[in-house]
């Protein structure tokens, strides 16, 4: 397969403020994917036992489309009016072993 | 939106069985997305730094999905070829916060 650029990040935020939190990140990824030809699928997950356990898997096209991504208005939009918010933030680069999914599987909660 | 069953699996393999571990994890993911209805996407990826740590995210249509995926034939085969492989397993619960893809997502890594 293609091997696109995928990242993993695991950020804690601030229980008090962890629906705004919630709402711009939301909003951020559903821009991305929208408005981005490389942003292939942005997934992002809490913690069912800390819930401001925030957990992603970013998947780009390619690094470059990973390294425009960051310079987007929403994206820079989302950066600004979350950044009192998040407490910690690890990156985490990764490599595609499977990438499985149902055809409409995005579908089905966009 | 219709929120499903999602889970996070952190996998530490055995370095000299890494490939092994891979083409049977690859084989066992095909299988349950393309034969199980609620199986709606499984994505595993391997850190980059540290190869032999994978992680898994699990997206089933409700946990019942999830229950009749541990008793398949494939999984069953999978569980059984990598018990020696898997040094560590942890299986952690999660709520979706977003989980937005391209269209054409998954045929892109089919």
């Amino acid at each position: 397969m293609t091997s696109p650029y995928v990242r993993l990040a695991e950020l804690s935020i601030a229980p008090e403020q962890l629906d705004a939190f919630r709402d711009l990140l939301a909003e951020e990824i559903a821009s991305s994917v929208a408005l981005e030809p490389g942003v292939l699928a942005l997934h992002a997950v809490s913690l069912e036992a800390e819930p401001h356990q925030v957990r992603l898997l970013e998947v780009y096209a390619d690094r470059q489309a990973y390294e425009a991504h960051l310079n987007t208005p929403h994206f820079l939009h989302y950066k600004r009016a979350t950044s009192g918010m998040v407490v910690s933030l690890r990156l985490i680069d990764a490599n595609p072993l499977a990438l499985a999914a149902k055809r409409d599987f995005p579908a089905r909660f966009a």
